[in-house]
């Protein structure tokens, strides 16, 4: 039986990554809705985003509602560093997507579906959390009919500040609401995505595989390895939001340690630190499964798997 | 010709004459739609209290709808020391009262009308600032159509902390959001309110108008007084909120300063103070009117004027 | 009997104008010694400013002894658009002193007069509170010799930003710890030395007394209010400094209130607020003596009465 | 030739392996002064310890002076949990020292030493940073005669609260004083010392030195690996201290990336954190020099060569 999610995404190359992988036929997942949020770029590039990779994957149908163009509180900034101008740079889109979004807010969807919804729901966010905090402070009711909220963001150091990771960062106030709003929470922090770093060995493995979907991801990794070599100067992209679909496909590539974890937003040095209690050196309530450790080797097999099913 | 309001409130005593005030009839104030927030007591008794307000105000045909439950981000805590249990302690008001609130949630109901409205909207806002803030969150175009933002909250000084009062304080990153929207803003703080107490001799002065409206007035000026006597040794009771609608109503009462305001929402100690910058020391663009002085007596005429229209 | 003190200041008009009231035959204080701080200018030309201050006095053998050079933890800044480029703009004073400085720091001086004085010792402190902060971080005993901590700086409102005053702001980390140290503390904050404004009216009545000293004076006060009337748009100097030395002439002069304070030194927006519980709103200690109202008038007839002793 | 140093510490079962290693013949390195500050345990208790040390490695000769009893500015706190309640349980040490503390403050011989000297002194600061900071309030100039501040303490992530290392977030007002400075800063933070644990096997290898000073720390490390088992989950206690004394002596153990460090001592949550910009994302100065990693097996073969000196 497949499970039912949604997809709160910026694309950005590892969020289409990540949706690509959901859509696979044998992912077993539902995505019910795609719903965009500032972030890696401005919102409405994401979503042109997501339309176009949407229509690669050949589920066009499936509906892309945009949230979210700025925080909470604070003003937007982006990544354009790493995913470039258009947030999805890389392989050549159609500048007009064949399908358009939907005209509701993204925060009103992920309400509607998660309550319309015969069996609970399962969030997938892989941008700021602006969207969900925003359904959240809407109706916090929808708790209740939420599977889990499953999170690329964070982790013990951060990424675009020495302290914090940029989904996070983006958006702290969004965070530190989500974290609190007693649904069940995965996260899956740069701990683990720095260890899945697509090099040129991974992106050749994937080349092999003969089909248009995956030669898409080929060009996306390409050149966020590309940036990320500029940028950071590591070998690889880390395929990061990913990790958040493929725990959900096969939940033992992850080994996961229930903690507490809250979100700095009042330092300015600090913001958007995630605090993960792994020591138990607080009081602070158990609110997280946080993503220890990964089986890397395996990760790869299984998106060499759920991308050949695009052959199909 | 009269001019559109949505009232955002906690009724609360203040909040409650403010309703009084504005819905009388030569107010000139036409009353789009009552929303509740979470402030002065939980949102579901602030709800109750709004209906039987308008209910003793003849006017129960004003739609009411119940918002935020809490604030944005922080955890909700109530001002039950200053307005009982009910939040409306003194008067005896029907546990349930004739009309029901609407179904829909105070943002999006703030949204719809403001975008429906043929001419601009005016927001007044004698709560914590949650559905303003959501409402902006949710869509911040509706700024378009919004003639100003009337608030009651902050001054120069604090009541609730030393340095911060109470509807900022019960959520001051909503506050940030209000004051950094764009819309005209005219603020209504403690450095005028505490300047409008409603004494004995004032009290007196109501209770000489001869209509159930005045009597109810009466009511809960009585109640005030009291805890503003336990509570910060003051004489009267200050008619916080209906500074708001007096305003509207006649802005010669006040003198109005155009200031830069920010809100303090990353310290503990001074967490919901407002920074009111108004002697230019600062960058800051000028993005509020703040109230620095009031025409006291007029205050009382007015308002006995007004409250006397209900005898009609 | 007189009372001993030690002035730790920053001179600056008004510190000028406080040394001058302590040293007057009748005022009953005897300055062990001065000591200078980074605050309204460098330390150094505020040392050299107290030196020539002291010569006019007639007073050059009180030993001045220069401190800190920054605050604590922050970096240094000045009051130069109200003291000018000198830190006493206005008089024309030697480039060098007729006296030295000693060569001890002035966070020893403090130490070694109070620790070794045979009677409790008063700190009046004028300027940022670096210097006090340091002797209590370098022997936190002497407070156990200390009569009163007597401070100008803080109130309810700011002048430097719009809710802190410059003294505390310039070092709210050293006021911090001066606040919780434990001795007795007296604050002169805004609330009254905004009430004591040097105007024209009081600037020519201090001129009709015959002597070099009260002349000095008025320079000061002519160039101080100029400063204020461009950067504040007020119509006098406040003579904050002074407050402090008056009251230990003649404490009926001002009205007092055991309060808690704690100082904002966490937050960029509000750094170097103070936070004054006068409502008893907190569950803070009572930690200071707070003025919160001033006898203006008796106020210029004592400082006629000191300035004319000059005279003798 | 030997260098010149000063051992700033909190004995302390890491900071005793320390003073011990420094002590030892060949070690190359001149133990000018032993200062203490409260940190592992209270400043009086931290102060007979490193009495007792020096003795049992006959070195009774070392002056040792006590500093600050509190941080600078925030309340006081200790790790008994970690260095029970004399700050060196485990081995049994006679209650009165056979030697004496002198009567000065740690931050005046840290003052005096550097000055003092005519060649430039390296500080060693293994406890929370309140003395240096201390001295360097009181006399910034002493910066040009330090050759370093060699420090134990943060890293990029916590041990005393998820984010913040005990020493740092001990004063983290401390600490960012003295990451500003100007001298060369060598910092050894968890990174490095959690890599370097004293387990079992390492104990024993220790305990085929035949000296009693050996055995002493065999004795300590016992006492440590069984507190980090209980607190921790750790099979071994980190020698974190140790760590910049064997730079000192053998700097090619450990690999240094210069970096940009600065203290977060503004947010509640993250309080001590230390940012360390190990991929330049701020554009903050080059202040420090991070271990970022270490030859374990050569810290162990260079303990035992540095112990077995002790024989002689």
């Amino acid at each position: 039986m497949s499970e039912k999610i949604i997809m709160d995404c910026d694309p950005g190359h590892d969020d289409a990554i990540a949706m690509i992988l959901a859509g696979a036929r044998t992912s077993h997942l539902e995505i019910l809705a795609v719903t965009t949020v500032s972030g890696n770029q401005a919102v409405s590039k994401n979503t042109r985003n997501a339309l176009n990779v949407l229509d690669i994957m050949g589920k066009g149908e499936i509906p892309v509602s945009m949230g979210a163009s700025r925080p909470l509180i604070k003003e937007p900034s982006f990544a354009e560093e790493i995913h470039g101008v258009t947030g999805l740079d890389g392989p050549k889109l159609p500048e007009t997507p064949r399908h358009h979004a939907t005209p509701h807010h993204a925060a009103d969807v992920i309400i509607d579906a998660v309550k319309n919804s015969d069996e609970p729901v399962t969030i997938v966010a892989t941008g700021p959390l602006t969207n969900i905090a925003t359904a959240l402070i809407r109706d916090a009711k929808i708790v209740q009919n939420i599977k889990s909220i499953t999170i690329m963001g964070g982790g013990t150091f951060g990424n675009w500040t020495p302290t914090a990771e940029f989904n996070i960062w983006a958006d702290a106030e969004a965070a530190q609401r989500v974290f609190n709003c007693g649904a069940r929470i995965n996260v899956f922090g740069l701990d683990v995505t720095h260890q899945v770093l697509a090099t040129d060995d991974i992106i050749q493995r994937f080349a092999l595989i003969n089909n248009d979907v995956a030669g898409f991801v080929v060009e996306l990794l390409k050149f966020f390895k590309s940036t990320y070599k500029t940028y950071f100067d590591m070998d690889g992209g880390p395929i990061h939001d990913a990790c958040a679909i493929l725990y959900l496909i096969k939940p033992e590539l992850f080994k996961m340690q229930h903690t507490h974890i809250a979100i700095e937003h009042h330092s300015a040095l600090t913001y958007g630190t995630m605090s993960v209690d792994l020591n138990n050196v607080t009081d602070g309530e158990k609110n997280a499964y946080f993503a220890v450790d990964v089986n890397v080797e395996a990760i790869w097999q299984v998106m060499e798997q759920l991308l050949a099913d695009y052959n199909l």
